[in-house]
């Protein structure tokens, strides 16, 4: 932490800062320069954080340098994380794609979906059994009825599951169905549920809150950590901003800068992005070339139908169209098709 | 809604839009223009919300017309409702201020903030037992141990309590101490949340998410509602945007758009909007003149060594500032200090 | 400036540092932490800017800490500055209304719309001659034509002209005829246009860019500053943000913190901030209650027909509530209705 | 577009919103429904525009649904084109990278950076003679000095020359030298300027305003277009976000989008995007993989020194990985790189 005394700051003011600093049981520096003077502020993290110096007396301003997450930085773990789901990698090396339908309606419907996903070249299958809604009066998801379809569908094809858990106390239960827990990007920061998560035994993946900052969000990630899951998989998925043109703004830039600050594995979901399916293919395309570590995408057997988010589902002969270009693009990138050797769970 | 046609659509395009609409119960008027054809969708909303038409062969563009709340609509109940909590109204007429500290640390601390919330003319006092921190690392409240001492210092002061509930699982015990359940703004589209505190027996005060829309927060308080709790206060506390000057900015706006759509009340939290003890006035003088029912405000006795946003909390003079505005603009605004003539609970 | 230096930075990355600093002539302050060293720079600040940092071995963070505008700052002229428009005081202890039509579009309009402004407790008129319009087909102003209605409605109703000059080479002309030159939010960063009114005999009213940070609004008055002229007032209209509600969020919190940093009157409009006539009024209350030195509003003897933001224009009753507001509003914030006394130029 | 009646008009308000269409030379089409009527209007659009009807007594909300821009619309011209700039394509099946020195500063300088872009497989040069900087303490470029020593390199390297041109009046005197006329970010709505570039016999680079929605910028393309020239590239370079980690969010969404909106070229700033040099390659990447038509690079011999924006240059080895990545992406991609096959002008 960095503190900068405004020029009329009195020599008072400054052993003011100083005093607290100390008292904190932290070191400062002071800097003396010609028209200010600067203490810089270094010690155990969360008593520093405590300090309030911003409103001190010859303070102008308090600048917080050190990151504050440990164990999904990169800084102590500089090698990159693979996490297995169900027996298929994510991470460098990989390029994995995670495909279904955004809500489980129907065994049918799932595994049409689910047989979409493999001919798309995926290797884990997505589907929602609780939706997170802005309406009260749209589909709000099957529940455990979903989960077993999930697990049916599994069984009848070999693809480990992907499904969201929105609330703290269904976590055991939806980790009983599910080989990865999804968070949703309404719930990044419901803490109750990061901690739930933490201390269950299955790998997690992380969507970005959709006005999060790439810090909070690897913040949210060591939540995660911090209860000794350390199975985090990343999933830009758009921000919010001005532009009405797409749902949101993918924030491709999100998949380098992760990859430098944490070794844990990003993946972009293009179909949520975009939220319109003639954009999945180019934003896929151009989260691979990023260098994205997997895709995760929604299909639908039949679109026009869907309970939930239809307009950006791919169907038809975009499908395959996602295996070729991860095929294509991926060697380029230096990275081979994620297959699960063993997709059986324990 | 309205189904915009493309200059390009067939015939055999419309009839395909037309007959979807009709298939699904609803009722489609073609209006045939020069360049266009458009198509207005009439019926019920939750079967119309369903038809994915917008990747229709023909379909240019689908436009959303019908508020998707009800029951938190002004449209449906014209009248401004009065929320009582404690005793003491929030509503049309009234100035109603809520003050304390951000975070319940110790009972002498709570007990001096609330004297301070008393100078500063509030009749419910905060203070927070569950805190959500965007780092594991930052203090993360008492707890039950909080929620006690808030319990004491209402009998001491006899300002009713609102606090913050950050789990589902917590509504209940949260609300046997508490006069008023706080949604933060992480927390406005916990869905699970919103659906408990729907079911609980005590009035709701529910923050903004820090980048939802308007249209948004009316969906997350029409959740509460349609569980059966109408007694939902709203309380705008800044939005996101690329401006660093200030931690969030306040949308002043919200407060006559928000009266316009719904009957429910809005308070302002000028504290968390800037993040700044020194806007904290300004913006709450700002509030009052634009028509809020009331403040929401950080006060702490000594924001040096408050464990939890010390840069914006009041404290000294500036806390008799407060009731002074309120006072002076309220009368101004045709509003009268909001006091608990019954400050008892059931 | 700091730059923070990274974990694993050698004792030669860091010599180098300091070696690139001393090089450019500023002075360069070591403070060592038990996890990171941190470089204090100070210096020639022009110099400094033009070091790169950033990206050299061992640099973690590079972090500016000094205001880059001088001239328009508090902190070299702690007392808050008054400008003189055509007689007319925008400062502290007056509170300046500024109306009339968005577009001049013929002399019985603007003379109409100027009594409504008089109605509304105007000092000053404003009225665009040149528009700057998103789209090439909607109506662009009246240009010289319509300079010269403004002139001769100055001289039927005394009230000192307000009017946009949006190419540099047009500042001369409208220099003869306005007592104000407006520069739009789409011309904030147009520099050259800046510098033209830098160097012309009027006062400059500068509204914030749409997506601009205050720090760049200042620098953007600094431009103008800098070339001699230092009668310059602020205009917060509204900024860019994803909430859909309204055309602009009006960042009304810019009024408190511009009046810390700046000494340059701070006046809002209400009008374009957001876009509806519905709230027109309570952002005007608003901003009064922040601290604003003033307004300005549009407004339209009949809004249905106007040919630029007729969606958002004063009318009927309405105008005369803003003389209201300004005059009790106004006394409670310390400040008295400005009247020129002498509405004359030279 | 489409007018929504509020559910309590009245017959009368409905009838008052067909007349004043139908006075204004538009057809009026109505939809009753259970709760809403809705009047499609279709006609000339700019008599439309001008209609006031949103505050109007029974109307609910007024929806624009027509495209505002003809020219650059693919949907009057469904065939992409193909721009060129002193003989070098920019337009389908070709890739296009641009490449130099932010600013010109020397004649060595620029030189070095211009076999840098060379290197880098650029068939067109970059670099600044007028810089628009956030403050007027920064390096304002070298003028027409700066001019003269692009076209020196043009002739020692055969690169055409494509440089930002920040004034209406200089548009002919920059026209004598460059090839192309780059339009920066924060004048995409400087309409003076675009009026005069599109009266200039030279193609123009329109970079997106920095807050511009897609909308704004193809209806400044369209500002360029109606006074006769075609000649427009557009230039993704990101947008303001609330993310700090990087300088601007590139929306990398918005080729895609474009490209299905307008028929002209796309091409992407990776530099400007992210601000920082070891997101240039990412960058650049994924935008070739989104379908972009070309890239713009920030090169210099010694970034640590450069007058303007060395943070983002890219120096070293990495300029060849430029070429190497669009030779094997646009391979991919199903583009060939820009020659000039007669690097001359007339």
């Amino acid at each position: 932490m960095v503190v900068v005394m405004s020029p009329d700051a009195t020599e008072a003011d400054l052993e003011r800062v100083v005093e607290i600093v100390r008292a904190a049981g932290a070191q400062a520096f002071v800097s003396r320069g010609v028209s200010r003077t600067i203490v810089g502020v270094v010690g155990d993290h969360t008593r520093i954080g405590m300090l309030s110096l911003r409103n001190r007396r010859g303070v102008a301003d308090v600048v917080r340098i050190s990151a504050e997450y440990k164990l999904v930085s990169r800084e102590h773990h500089p090698e990159r994380s693979v996490i297995e789901v169900g027996g298929v990698p994510i991470g460098p090396g990989f390029l994995t794609v995670i495909a279904g339908p955004c809500a489980v309606e129907t065994p049918e419907q799932t595994l049409q979906a689910a047989r979409m996903a493999k001919a798309a070249g995926a290797s884990l299958l997505r589907g929602g059994a609780y939706k997170p809604r802005t309406s009260p009066y749209a589909f709000q998801g099957l529940g455990e009825e979903g989960l077993k379809i999930l697990a049916d569908v599994r069984a009848e094809t070999g693809l480990p599951v992907v499904t969201e858990v929105v609330d703290a106390h269904d976590v055991e239960l939806v980790a009983e169905y599910a080989d990865m827990l999804q968070i949703g990007t309404r719930n990044m920061q419901n803490f109750s549920l990061l901690r739930a998560v933490g201390a269950a035994p299955r790998p997690v993946l992380l969507k970005r809150g959709m006005s999060a900052t790439i810090k909070e969000w690897l913040m949210a990630a060591e939540y995660i950590a911090q209860r000794g899951n350390l199975d985090i998989v990343l999933c830009e998925r758009g921000i919010r901003t001005f532009e009405t043109a797409t749902r949101n703004t993918l924030d491709i830039s999100a998949v380098p800068v992760v990859h430098r600050l944490s070794h844990l594995p990003v993946i972009v979901d293009p179909s949520h992005s975009g939220g319109r399916r003639d954009l999945v293919l180019p934003l896929a395309r151009a989260a691979v070339a990023a260098g994205a570590d997997g895709l995760i995408i929604d299909v639908h057997p039949d679109p026009s139908i869907a309970l939930c988010d239809g307009d950006q589902a791919l169907c038809g002969d975009d499908v395959e169209k996602v295996a070729e270009l991860t095929e294509s693009l991926g060697v380029l990138m230096g990275r081979v098709p994620a297959t699960g050797l063993t997709a059986t769970r324990d």
